[in-house]
């Protein structure tokens, strides 16, 4: 079983729930490949710098300065970081970002209503590289950047790097999908952290639909989630930093 | 022949020579490795972000801000454009620093006079790591970041780098290094670009190291060179960004 494990900006930020994590991450057993996202380090350093951040309807602009951030910050500082501790804990880890042996191939988003600047959509998934890192016990790490054909480096959605690893990777490996977020997993009520769903098929998915039990926040989540298991990921689980743990509560996933 | 090219961090600062070097670094054949500086990126950052720079005797101390620069700078902005640029023109390219794949493993350096902080001094080079890259044609790209085996990151001069690859390397393989940098060479005249002593091997230079034609800034480059060829590295040469140019002056150096 392989599995691919997403942990979110907002839990890199927090050192404590981080390390826990790390050393979750590390014990597992067998194939694994950690993606992750970077949080405010970027506009943190973006607002250190004094350059302003674009946004258009509430959504944030990957302008030119703000890829350079994101290479910085996701692609350098977090990536290498996760990289070191990973090999502090046993794991032979390798940190990557797309254009790193062609690994994660997308291309600019086209420009419709929004111009969102420098963001790829996934195209291409080199399986057959991560498979040959993954035979030699090495550890991906993958930081949500994505490359062009063409050799631009382009900003990429985190979860959405997970999912298409997940997807591809399934044609060589039985797949397992973990989304480590803020919450112990999809909530029944948004106001009641102990609300999780702890299991959940597509049939559910849309009775609670139905019903408008799910909240805007994980819909494109759960969306993505529905598309891997019917693209062969085998299950799909949503928690909390403690996710990797034995008994911790969390959302598991099912076609 | 597997070549080790180092290119310095001032012609990585001037746009048209790199791109220039990365054409011609793209266009060798068979087995290669890069290994960059930074140039002023850092120093550029750390002024940017405010941070004081640190001096001791004229030499750049590493402390902890500075540190978290070269791994965003080199680690990330540098090494992941260099990355794409190469996929660009054709090169599987993969970027890396010491801790992906435990490829380049030091020590802090003890500190005597001086301490400078966050600096490594190489211990040992995953020979099998970087072979087993190169027989899948893909081109390790190195920042001169290593690593220690509990997965401290720490700066290294990446003269040193290339050459402990170069050596540790020439195991494996039939090994020459190349150094990129703002000469075309080693100069009989130090204010005479055109001097360029062609030819050198440790008698000439011993010769030369006598009658103080050797320059104080190229002696350490020197030192290095013949350290590397003694423990099994072919051939040496010393240019500037078209040094990988057939015609073009330089300095081979052998023993």
């Amino acid at each position: 079983m392989l599995k691919i494990v997403k942990i979110g900006g907002k839990l890199i930020e927090d050192e404590d729930k981080f390390q826990s994590f790390l050393t979750d991450f590390a014990a597992l057993k067998g194939p694994r490949i950690l993606v992750h996202g970077g949080g405010n380090f970027a506009t943190d350093m973006a607002q250190k710098l004094g350059y302003p951040i674009q946004m258009i309807d509430g959504r944030r602009i990957t302008d030119e300065n703000t890829l350079r951030i994101i290479i910085m910050t996701y692609g350098g500082l977090i990536n290498k970081n996760i990289v070191a501790k990973l090999q502090a804990k046993g794991n032979n880890a390798i940190g990557l970002c797309g254009a790193d042996g062609q690994s994660i191939i997308s291309k600019r988003r086209v420009v419709k209503d929004i111009d969102f600047g420098f963001v790829g959509d996934i195209e291409e998934i080199n399986t057959g590289f991560i498979a040959s890192l993954l035979e030699q016990n090495i550890v991906p790490v993958f930081s949500a950047i994505s490359s062009t054909r063409e050799g631009e480096l382009l900003n990429t959605n985190g979860d959405s790097v997970a999912a298409e690893i997940a997807k591809a990777m399934s044609l060589h490996y039985d797949t397992s999908l973990y989304y480590c977020f803020e919450k112990k997993g999809v909530l029944a009520n948004a106001q009641d952290d102990g609300s999780v769903i702890e299991e959940m098929d597509r049939k559910k998915y849309e009775e609670l639909l139905e019903k408008k039990v799910i909240t805007e926040g994980i819909l494109p989540k759960l969306h993505n989630c529905f598309q891997a298991l019917e693209q062969g990921v085998s299950k799909i689980f949503l928690g909390d930093f403690q996710l990797l743990q034995p008994g911790v509560k969390h959302t598991k996933i099912t076609n």
